[in-house]
């Protein structure tokens, strides 16, 4: 029904919250919290799972609301979303985030760019991603499409919790990894530590593709 | 179905809820956990969100339950609601919103009205408000009317969000800030700092109609 | 078409099991949480937020899930519920909520009974208990028939919001208000506190039927 | 619809994931909040419960998101589920539980299994565990079937409220309860504490069985 350009429109404004809501909110945390580093990420973990159930509402119904290149992958592999289309889609989601992870600097009036220097890695968080993405697509491609209306929710409130039960804090989707390196504050990840992440977060994926299409096949709607 | 009366006096019963819910947990925040401001927004928020989803169930089947100038406002544009009409629903949700803040402040003991002292402004909370009142209005008017039931959860959820995610904890509501001059709590605003809020949030409101109609035109239904 | 020993079953051990996630989330934030007393008032205010949800969904259907007499006076009231089922319905929950706080006390190794302590009172928050019971009757006879299955989310987040936006952290019952009088812990009301509470949960109700019948009639189904 | 083995692979894989999100989050939680244990829990039930929801809606039209003996228990006596099946179902819920604590223990960077040495116990406790299975059992087994999509929310919900109201922070499940032996974190429990814990659960289904029996009889659907 809608256009690619309104579809595009659509995963750039919504993945520009995403990380609006994931940055901005990391920055207050980190501000108005500062002596308790978990009250600072239960913060960021229900203002992300709050802003992914609103934005996933709004925007599901003209793009499919997947503001994640993890998602759209598996879209293709598993539902044939043409592939030129679906690099349109990251392209849009990557303009988007980055985007984004700028106005959140500004609104809290820090530099437009500034380069994260937090590093972040090691096995442990590197499995941690590998599940985050495993279960973010499982809960995203199992939920029957009947039900589509709930997927708002779970997507969210699993993303709220896996900030909390992944040691890495979720990243889950590459191109809020690649927009998080822009702002050196919670959320940052510095740029040397975003390729191994997002290289977990692809394993993540074809182990969900394989366990969907194991679980369920190509063709639950 | 309901007539103007019974409409305009759900969004001045609404509208003074909404202000209770802001104000008074604010006042509580602020008292219960004075060694941790982000504590303090955490409890105003969650607060805030869960009151919203109330609130628009209950008056959204009379009135739409807008609560909110700059909804009305683009409700009139993108819907067609007529003018006369939108203009007394702003009158009973200022009127409401007033009427709250000060049952608010009786209920905490206070003063029924003191002017708010608290300063905001500033280029990032004035980008705040844009961005928040943008987002607010895509999420009331993207959410096809087939979901109507999925819009009080995503209207809470995403206030409460964006009181972590934007600098200026999203008032995103000229009633509401009008209303938050009358109580020198948490939640206040002094009057001084009203007015720029309020253009902020008409530029948000501006831009999500222009967004909104690229997006899915007027006819969304 | 459940029985009548159905329903006031279901309505004592619903109210049990409210009382229990009320008085026992209680204890357990109050010796957990032992610096911020705002936080130990936000644990509690999400269990029984959440707690509410459940038992709403699980009880609703067989008996509507009252657990409250107030709710039962305006469902006399508004729905022409029978006089003699309602005083049952009120004895089940306050026999059922006296339960529940007896074995919040014995799941935390207190004493059975102690007589709670907790001096509450005085005008603020009086006209709390108002505004409390008056709200929650609009949420639960506002919300339309056609959407029942939202209201167990509507009464939990109202009344998790109330425990912060009301003075008096929103009782708005009186089964619950005379239970926590059994328990001399964080939820506890002193006997010589509770009569007033009383009067004043009946004040909201009236004002709640009143205002219910002008925006909406008897007939919202 | 789904096979047996896929019914099977699905309770192993979300009973993994489950755990993950208890053990994790607590690890998480016990690290990053060191000042205040109800902190802590309150983080550990915030992300069990939206865990809950995101992979009751996943793996529940598979098969049927039992993750817990204590559910397959009384599914095979209310709605004869086949006992073959049910041993099976509690088989993949232990593996897969104890594989989802040893993956939470990995991604921490803890050895893969260290036995708890959290004693766990005494009346208080016991009872608590009780009136955990006995609520969760009733919430799952009196939502009627034609509202099903609401059983992940209110399950979800019920047990984040019982992390809070049972003094025995709610196990509520013989798989969780075998499979926090292995981890010696914020969520583990020694194994000479475990037989008296799972032996009140039983209690517990036993009595849900009953009452559910008397509310609505075996047919509700």
């Amino acid at each position: 029904m809608s256009s690619l350009a309104q579809r595009l429109a659509a995963e750039a404004v919504g993945t520009a919250f995403l990380l609006m809501a994931v940055v901005g909110s990391g920055i207050a945390a980190q501000r108005l919290s500062p002596g308790d580093v978990g009250l600072q990420l239960f913060e960021n973990a229900v203002a992300t799972a709050f802003a992914l159930m609103a934005l996933i509402w709004a925007f599901g119904p003209i793009s499919g609301a997947h503001f994640n290149p993890a998602v759209t992958l598996a879209d293709v592999v598993l539902k044939g979303r043409p592939v030129s289309e679906g690099i349109a889609y990251v392209v849009a989601q990557v303009v988007g985030g980055i985007g984004g992870t700028v106005l959140a600097n500004l609104m809290f009036s820090l530099e437009p760019v500034v380069w994260s220097t937090k590093e972040r890695g090691g096995s442990g968080q590197w499995l941690g991603e590998v599940i985050a993405t495993l279960g973010l697509l499982m809960v995203i491609f199992l939920i029957p499409r009947s039900r589509g209306a709930v997927i708002a929710v779970a997507v969210g409130a699993y993303i709220g919790a896996a900030y909390f039960f992944t040691s890495s804090t979720s990243f889950a989707n590459p191109a809020v990894t690649v927009s998080r390196m822009f702002s050196d504050t919670f959320a940052g990840i510095q740029p040397a530590s975003a390729p191994l992440f997002i290289v977990m977060q692809l394993v993540g994926a074809a182990l969900a593709i394989g366990l969907v299409w194991f679980l369920v096949g190509r063709q639950r709607d």
